[in-house]
C-alpha cells in the first residue's frame, strides 16, 4: 500500500466547489471518478482545501492510498487522460503514509484578483471580480497590515463554520497592481499567505479591503473589526470567481 | 440618420466567429439581435474584422446607421443590458456618415498568446495556446524582423481568401515574455501591428515563429518563406484560442 500526493489545478467556473456531492458536479467528484476508472475501485480522496463553488486553484493538494503497482509518478499523466481540460493533475508522487494534506503544517497562498476599469472585460470575467470603483491601493495596504499576524479572525468567518477555534495566523499580505495600457485597465491582486484559513476568510478580507480602497472605511478601523469578533463588523464576502488557491507549501 | 461606431470586446470561446450565419451563434448575430431588440428593426452591422471561430477581441469595431433619437453614447449601456457577459460594448459614438470600419485606413493590433510550461494551466486554456516546448525567444525575434515591412504575404494566407492582393504591410512585431514564478511558467506574447491582414495571417505567422523558436527552422529561412509566395512554405496555422484582436486605431 502506498500514499500518493496529487497537485491539482482547476478552473472552478463549472463546478460546485471541491467537496463531493451526490447531486452536483464537484472537483473531488470528477477526480474520484477518474481515479476509479483507473484503479477499478473508488479510493478515498483527502483534499487539503475544500474550495467553494466557483473558486479556482493552481495547486490544491489531495492524497489517496492504493496498492496498485503503477509508479506514483505515472498517475498524473494517466489521470489527465481521463479528466476534462478544466482540471489538470500537475504532479503525482509517493509520500509517507502519515502525510495528511489538512493536518500536516503548511502555508497556503491565495490570490484575490480585482479587474479595475471603467468597463468589464469579457476575457477577465471568469478569473477576477470586476469593479469600476477606483481603489486607493495605499489605503488597502495600510489596512492589510493590521491583519498580518496571529489574531482571532471570527469577524472574517462566515456563518456555518465548524472550526474549533477562530484564531489563525496570516504570515503575509501583498497587494500587487498590474496595469494594461492597451485596455486602460489595471488588475489588483490581494495575495494572502497563512497557515490556515476560516470559511470564506480570504473573500471577506477582500471585500473589507475593497471597502477601505474606495473610502468607505479607514485603514485604522481594521483594528475595531478584528476586536469585534463578529462577522457583521467586516465587509461583504467578495465573489468566488476572483479567488484562486495558488499553492500549498508543506513544512 | 446617424452612423454609430461601437467598440466591442468579446470572449470568442462560445462563438462561431464574427460573421453572421443562419445556423450558428456568432458575435455579429448576437450583437445584431441586441440592436434589433433595442431599435425595433434590424440594422445592417458593418464590422472591421471578421474574426474566426474561437478568436477573441478587446476592441473590434462595427458601425450601423439609425434614425433613433437615442444619443449615440447611450447605445453602449443599453446594448450591454441586452448582451451576454462574454460580449461587452466598450463605447458607442457618432461618426461621419462615410466612416467605414474596413475601408478607412487603420492600424490593427493582434496578440497571439502562448502559455509555455511543463503542464497546461486550466485558467489559461481559453485565452492562450499551450506548448511545453521551450522556445528560444531571441530566435523568434530575429525571424519576426524579416516579416516587418511591406511584403507579398501569400505564404501566410490560408486557402479560401478572396483578397485581391496578398501584399500587406506589417508595421511592428514585438515578442514579449512574462514569467510567473509561482506556476514555473511563462507566457510568450507575439504582438503584431499592421494596416491589414490576410485570412489567418497572424495565426500562420505565430505557427511559423513557434517552429523557429523550437529550432525546426532558422530565422534566416523566413526570407525563403516570404519569397515562395506559397502557403505550404510557412508553418502551421496556430490554434484560434491564442489570438486576440487587441484594438484598431483609425488614422
Amino acid at each position: 500500500m502506498k500514499r500518493v500526493k496529487l497537485i491539482i489545478a482547476y478552473d472552478g467556473t463549472a463546478y460546485h466547489g471541491w467537496q463531493i456531492q451526490s447531486n452536483a458536479r464537484t472537483i473531488e467528484g470528477v477526480v474520484t471518478e477518474a481515479l476509479t476508472s483507473l484503479l477499478g475501485t473508488a479510493p478515498e480522496l483527502i483534499g487539503a482545501s475544500r474550495t467553494d463553488a466557483g473558486v479556482h486553484a493552481l495547486g490544491n493538494v489531495a492524497v489517496f492510498d492504493t496498492d496498485a503497482a503503477m509508479p506514483a509518478q505515472k498517475f498524473a499523466p494517466a489521470l489527465n487522460q481521463r479528466l476534462p481540460e478544466d482540471i489538470r493533475v500537475l504532479s503525482s508522487e509517493e509520500v509517507a503514509p502519515d502525510f495528511h494534506p489538512r493536518h500536516c503544517e503548511s502555508i497556503k497562498t491565495y490570490e484575490y484578483h480585482i479587474y479595475n476599469a471603467k468597463m468589464s472585460n469579457p476575457m477577465k470575467r471568469l478569473y477576477s471580480h470586476f469593479s469600476y470603483t477606483p481603489f486607493d491601493i495605499e489605503l488597502m495596504r495600510e489596512a492589510a497590515n493590521y491583519l498580518v499576524g496571529e489574531h482571532d479572525f471570527a469577524s472574517f468567518c462566515a456563518a456555518g463554520s465548524t472550526a474549533e477555534t477562530t484564531i489563525r495566523e496570516i504570515t503575509e499580505i501583498e497587494i500587487i497592481e498590474t496595469r494594461d495600457a492597451f485596455a486602460a485597465s489595471r488588475e489588483i491582486i490581494i495575495r494572502v499567505r497563512g497557515k490556515g484559513f476560516l470559511y470564506n476568510m480570504v473573500r471577506i478580507i477582500a471585500g473589507t479591503l475593497m471597502e477601505v480602497g474606495c473610502g468607505k472605511r479607514t485603514p485604522e478601523s481594521m483594528e475595531d473589526v478584528i476586536k469585534a469578533v463578529n462577522r457583521s463588523a467586516a465587509g461583504p464576502t467578495a465573489p468566488a470567481c476572483g479567488l484562486t488557491l495558488v499553492g500549498i507549501d508543506y513544512m
